[in-house]
Formats: C-alpha cells, structure tokens, sequence
C-alpha cells in the first residue's frame, strides 16, 4: 500500500488545513532553494520508491549478528544504486551535503557499516592526502575495492590527542614504518566498521624517527586481506561489544604488533609535512572540523524528525475530560504539552539556519585554506566546536522531551524516538565531548576578551566583545537583530 | 575467577584508603540497621554464589526471542530457589522491601517476565481481593500456578483512567460479567507479562449492570488454558512490540470478545463495594500508590549505582597533561567531573532516606486502613505522586549525567549505565507521567494554601504553609532545618 492511498488522519487534516505559512515556500528555504528541493525529492524517489529499504522484520528484534548483516545487505543495495553518483564525489562539500546524509539515514534506519568510509576515510585522504595519495586511493576507495576507517581514539585516550599511545617508527633501511601497540592502553577502540566490516584503516600514532617524537600523524594501513578478508600478520582486530546504539556499525578496536607499511602510506597533504609540523597541525583540523560542522546539521535534523513526531502523535492523541460531557481534547492542546512541542521546533529551525551559515563558513575556510591562507581556520574551528557541543547536546535533551511527550508510546520502537535519541545522544561525546568543547570555548573567549582589552582585532563573530569594552554596555538589549549592541 | 582473588586497581585502593567516614555505620544506616544489612549480605551470598544469574552471552547481542528464553530460564532457577521464602509472603510490606528487589535487579540483570505477577497481580489481590478471594488466589499465584500480570491502560488511554472503555456487563442470569473490548482504542495495551507469560490477568474496566456504569473496577481474568497455555476463545493477545527498554518482558495486549467470568472474580475487599463505590475508589488507590512508594525507592537505588560506576570510573580514567611532563591526571580530580558525580551521590542519597521516610508513612497508613480509618489516604497519595514524579526524573537525569561523565565508555553496555537509563527513564511515564503528577502536586497544593487560608487544618507535611499565612513570612531562609520559616 502506497501513502499516497492511505487514509489522512481527520485531526491532522484539520490541523494542516489551519496552517497559516506557505509550506512550499518555507521547505524551499530550509532546503536551501528551489532547486535543492527539486533535487532532493528527485534524490528521495529514486532511493525510497523500492522495497530495497524496507526490513522484513524490525531490526530491534534481531540479534546484533543479524543486524549487522541485514545491513551489510543494505549497504550493498544502496552502494550499487548510487555507484555513479559516488564517482562523481571529489571534493569535502559533496560528503557534507545533507541530502545524501538525510536519504542514508531514511533508508537504513540504523547506521550502515560503511559510514565511517564514506564520512572520515575518504573525506581524510581527500583533506590530509597529497595529490599523488589521493589519485592513488580515491578510485580504490568510491568503488569500495579498499573500504576504510578512521582509528584515533584509544582505550586509555580519546580527548587528550597528545596522550595517544600507538607508535610509528621510521626504519630508513627499509624505508617502512613500523607501528605498534605497547600497551593495553593503547589498543585502537571505537573506529566503526573496524570490527568486520574493513580492510584499510587510516591509524593516528605517534611519529618517531632517528628516536625523536614528531607527534601524531595520520598513517593508511591495511588490516585484511583483499581476498580473504583475514586480518593480516602482526593485526590482531575485533568488534569492542553491544552499545546504547549504533550497533550496525561494528566498531572496533585494533592491535598492532610491529606491522610494518610503506613510507609513502603517511599521509601528506605536500611534502614539506615532516620538517614543518606546526603546519600539519593546522591542516589535520580538517577533517574533525568537518565532521563537527556535518553534525550540527545532523543534529538540526534529527530533532526535527522527533518533533515532528511528537507534534503527529499530539494532533491524534486524546486525553482527559476538561468540560463534563465534551470530547477529550487533543493532547496538542495542552500548554505543557506545547511548551515541550514549540520549544523543540523553534530549536530545531535555528539550529538548522546555523548549520547552513556554518556549512557556507566552512567551504569559504576550505577555499582559503586551498589558496595558501590559513588565517580564517582557528575562528571557524572555535565556532564548529561550540556549536557542535551546544547543538549535540540540545538536540539530545529535546528529542528526549519529545519522547516524553508521547508518553508510553514514545518508549516503543515503533514510535522511532528511542532510536533517535540513542543516535544523537552519542553525537555529544564523540568527536569532541560536550564538557570538554565548552570549556575550550570558554578559553577562546577569555582570549579573545583579553586580546579586546588589549586593543588587538579580534575575529569577526566577537567583534561584539568591541562594543562591551568601548562602548561600555551595560545592560542586555533583545530588540531584534540588536542583542548585546545599542 | 572470584571477585576475592582480583587484584583491585590502585588507583581505587588509595582512593578508599583516603576514606574520613565508617563505611559500616554508613552501610547499616542506608540498610535500615545492623540486622537489615547481615540478612541482605546472607541474601545476596544465598542468591549470588552460584553461577546461575551469570548469562554465557551477553543479552545485549541475543535476539528478542532468545532474550525472553533466557529471562524465563532464569525466572524458573530463581523461582525454586525462592520459594520457601516466596511461601511465607502475605502483606504489602513483604513485597515492597528492597532486598529482594534490588537481589532479583543483580540476578536478571534484564526485567524478569513475571515482574508484574510479583509486583502488582499479587499485591493487587492482597490489597483489593476480600478475605475469601485472597485465601482462594494467594496459595495458587505463590506457588506459580496461575502467573497474572495487571492490565488497565489501554491503547487509547492511560492517564484519564475514567476514559477507559473496556466493559464489564453483569449478566444476572448466569451471574457472569461479559468483558468486552468495543474499540481499537479500548485494547488493553503495555501489562508486563502479558505478551506471553501469563495464564491471568487482572483487567480494569467499566462495571455495567442494569444499563447503569459504575465506573471502574478490578477484576481476575483467565486468559490462558492452564495446560496448553494456548489463548481461550473470546482472548486475542499477544506482545506489542520492541521497546527502549524492558525488553525481556513481553508487554502485551489484549481483546476481549463478549468474554465471560465468574461474578466471584470482580475484586471485592469487602461486600459493600457495588453498594458504596466511593469507598472503593479510595481502596483501590491502594496498588498505585504501593507501585509509587517502591519507585522512588528503586529511583534512589539505581542512581546510587550510576554514581558508584562513574566514580570508579572516574578514579581510574586518567586524562591530559596539566603539568608538563606530571602523569595524567584522574578525571576524578577535574571540578567539571566533580560537578556531575557529586551531585549524583548527595541526590541518591537523599532520595534513599526520603523513600524510607515514605515507605513507613505507606506501611502506617496500611495499618489505619485495616482498622477503617482513610483519613491519612489523600495524604500519602499526594507525597507518594509528587515523589515518584520527582525522584524518577531527576534519577533518570542524574544517571545520563553520570553515564556523559563517563564518555564514550559510558555507551558500552559493558558499562551498564545505557541500560540503567533505559530502565529508570520509563518509570518516568510508566504509573503516572511526570507531567501529570506534577500537575496533580500543584493542584493539591493550592488547594492546600486555600484551606489554610480560610483556617482549616491542613494535613502534617504542609502545616509550614500555616506559618506562610499567620507568620508573614516574605523572605526565604535556608539555614538548616528552618527552610520557609522564620
């Protein structure tokens, strides 16, 4: 039965027929133009209009191992439906774009085993790889024969970078790098599709040649065999158990016995990386400034998804008896029940034009960066951390609110709130916890307070702390378009 | 391997080598007493030596199926190994005692199917069944014959318990009430149990006899054959799906079709109920506020051990380097993480103290009840409402704060915080959405302020109110043991 034959519900058609905005105009702007709707409801027909993405029985009722393989079959689907599209994929932008992240998320419900390829594998070769590395592992990578993941965080470190453990040690008579794990500490854990699912991981160890440190680097290693997809020689690897969520995607951990791997496999956006680290520094932002600003959109949509959700169920359900003899009312009519329904939608639009500004940012950083000037990066990536850990972690407590809100119904899976919130919630530790993000944040603006007093230019989203030192603000004016400024 | 012959980590050592208190007299006092805590330590040694509770795979990968299997399996081990103690359980007060909840909590690690059969069919029957039905269904229910679960809330409705549409027509003819359920909306919906468990069921429903509606009522319903456990005619039930948590307990639904039972079997604590029903709904309070009473002692309990994990965690987990070339710091040291762990432990607590206080008001006003007198009812109603909404949310928030302070390792299962929250979180909306009670609380409350007002005597925990009224009292005073009053 398709849903374009099913029968409307009678109280969400009377809600809809009350709508008092244009919904094409307003779906035109959240989707960033006209034509970007076009594209993606094109996008979405061609995707959802089979039956490839519908499961025969409730993933949730599985076992771990018939998930994981009822989404490996997915993932093949979806990855041989779309082959030509990801031939065409190149630069960052196209692995950001929300259409391809929004149409994954519809058609796998759960998370496919091959995310962390398509959104930190590919997008690291692409942002830390030299030319040469990325004509030598980007087709290998879009036609899945190398199928990769990302393994930074340790069993002892995630947070503190500097602290990891792993090593790499140059051997200039073989011209290899020898890395190792030399503690239980230092075993590589979380990576998802780590566990089963790859053959090549990019490791971040730390770099030792002639016996002194160069800090962490991002290495490609390969782990199995092409063929038989044994792990290889000196590779001891496996899947690091069952989690709140995210339980398709397989992560892992790794151990490395004094496995060895080609010089070139370091990669180098260009080759002065090794006598300029400071330099490489800035450029490994990339990917996890990456990853932090896909996130706020992430997050954005998803409490959308929940509030929508939320709202429906309000319009239908019924409660109470406020006036002896009268229908119950929809629960939507209730204050409470609005307070914690508006609040997350009004949060969700927000979040959502904040993304899109930070997208727009973050391609405008990447141009710079391509030109030579690295100047607009700390800024940006002050901004991303903020606004990652800020939108994570609302995104996480309303969806919760939302689920509240369906009460009883909103704890079952068929309500898709668990899931969402289990998904978001993990949003707000990885990639930078929330605690540990705001107090990073706080650190820029005390500097950034400091460098005000001081009488140096600040960058251009603080310039508002000019105002509070020169102009002497003292109280908060909320009039629109004039907060903090009079 | 025994716990005895582990070597504790040192960290841990030389945390509780600093310890400024007498554990033991801290222990017996949360215990209720020197007595309480020998008999739950012989308890937990009875219960906890043998290998039983210990699962071979962790419930976490196995599928729903196989999960309910093992929580059956183990029901049945845990059953037999109780049951002369099982026997000997006659008052409210045996179920409601800590012990043996928080035992069957480290046994199942999961929720044991028949949950509701010990927690509410049971206490349902002692507390609303008459002398004669209670001598009938007590031996048969503690010996497991008949395995019941409690089913009021129906699809359409759960907080407005008068819009339940579920009949029971008396048919004087065969003395027989006809249960039918004439809608969608009226199927029972969430009982614990009642999926696959249970051969009875306690169904509330709309009591009609002469075409006249007599409001709601309990009655025991068979809805399994007791030898093929097949459903009887007139029966349709089954399990409603996967949920956030409470995965081992196949809550189900039930329709009823023009299904016939004994007059014997409405629930009647003494022969007057058809005649006063006044006094059969302040009665009838009589499982709810039992339920209430115990989650806020569960609430108490399962924060306690969300803290106990993030805290051991947190003297283990070293992070970062504030010092040049100093170790690691514990996380434990941080204020961030103080901040989040102390507040878990001050909270767990005073919540546990307050659930004693309650738990003796409760017993008390059972008491007074036996003798006649309901004078103390709305009372413990109104505290025990107000605590379970309050205790339940903030346990549930305190636990996800203790779960982020343990990072990515707190989304592990391994870590047994996601399943701690998933628990404690439904029992947030589960007897009593939070909301709801809070409203409830407010109502009460001024009605209260109204009462004092106009002079009249107000039940003992507002009499602090009086002063507010009589004293004039306009500031706030927090000095201890004076909070509103001066």
């Amino acid at each position: 039965m398709s849903l374009s034959k099913t029968e409307v519900n009678k109280d969400l058609l009377k809600e809809r027929s009350r709508c008092q905005f244009d919904i094409q105009e307003l779906t035109n702007v959240l989707d960033g133009g006209k034509r970007q709707t076009l594209r993606r409801k094109k996008m979405e027909d061609f995707v959802l209009s089979g039956d490839a993405h519908k499961d025969e029985v409730p993933d949730e009722c599985l076992s771990i191992k018939e998930r994981y393989e009822n989404a490996v079959k997915k993932s093949c689907l979806y990855g041989s439906m779309l082959r030509p599209k990801l031939l065409e994929m190149r630069g960052l932008d196209s692995f950001g774009t929300p259409t391809i992240r929004r149409l994954a998320d519809a058609y796998f419900k759960e998370i496919s085993p091959f995310l962390l390829h398509m959104g930190m594998f590919i997008p690291t070769i692409i942002g830390q790889g030299s030319p040469e590395q990325q004509a030598e592992w980007l087709p290998k990578a879009l036609s899945f024969q190398v199928i990769g993941t990302y393994a930074q965080t340790e069993l002892g470190h995630g947070t503190f970078i500097r602290g990891l453990e792993t090593t790499a040690t140059y051997d200039p008579n073989s011209e290899e790098f020898v890395l190792h794990s030399p503690t239980l500490s230092s075993y590589k854990w979380w990576a998802g599709g780590l566990g089963k699912t790859v053959n090549h991981c990019i490791v971040v160890a730390q770099l030792y040649t002639q016996g002194k440190c160069y800090g962490v680097h991002p290495f490609i290693v390969q782990i199995r065999d092409l063929e038989t997809h044994e792990p290889l020689p000196g590779i001891k690897v496996g899947e690091i158990g069952p989690k709140m969520g995210f339980n398709t995607a397989d992560n892992g951990f790794l151990i490395l016995d004094h496995y060895r791997i080609p010089r070139e496999n370091l990669l180098m956006k260009n080759a002065q990386v090794l006598k300029k680290s400071s330099k490489h520094g800035k450029l490994a932002y990339g990917t996890m400034v990456f990853v932090r600003v896909t996130l706020v959109s992430d997050s954005a949509f998803n409490l959308a998804k929940a509030a929508t959700i939320a709202v429906r169920y309000s319009a239908i359900r019924r409660q109470s008896e406020i006036r002896p003899g009268e229908p119950e009312p929809q629960v939507l009519d209730y204050p409470t029940q609005q307070h914690k329904l508006f609040i997350s939608i009004a949060t969700a639009q927000a979040m959502q034009f904040t993304a899109n500004w930070l997208w727009a940012t973050f391609t405008k950083v990447q141009a710079d960066m391509i030109s030579g000037n690295t100047d607009t990066l700390p800024e940006l990536h002050a901004l991303a951390s903020c606004l990652k850990a800020v939108s994570t972690s609302d995104a996480a407590a309303y969806i919760e609110e939302c689920r509240f809100a369906c009460g009883g119904h909103g704890y079952m899976h068929s309500s898709r709130l668990p899931h969402i919130y289990s998904y978001v919630v993990a949003t707000r530790t990885y990639e930078g916890d929330y605690t540990v993000l705001l107090l990073q944040t706080a650190r820029f603006l005390v500097k950034a307070w400091e460098q005000t007093e001081s009488g140096n230019a600040t960058t251009p989203t603080i310039t508002y702390l000019n105002l509070a030192v020169n102009g002497g603000t003292n109280g908060w004016d909320n009039r629109e378009l004039k907060i903090a400024s009079r």
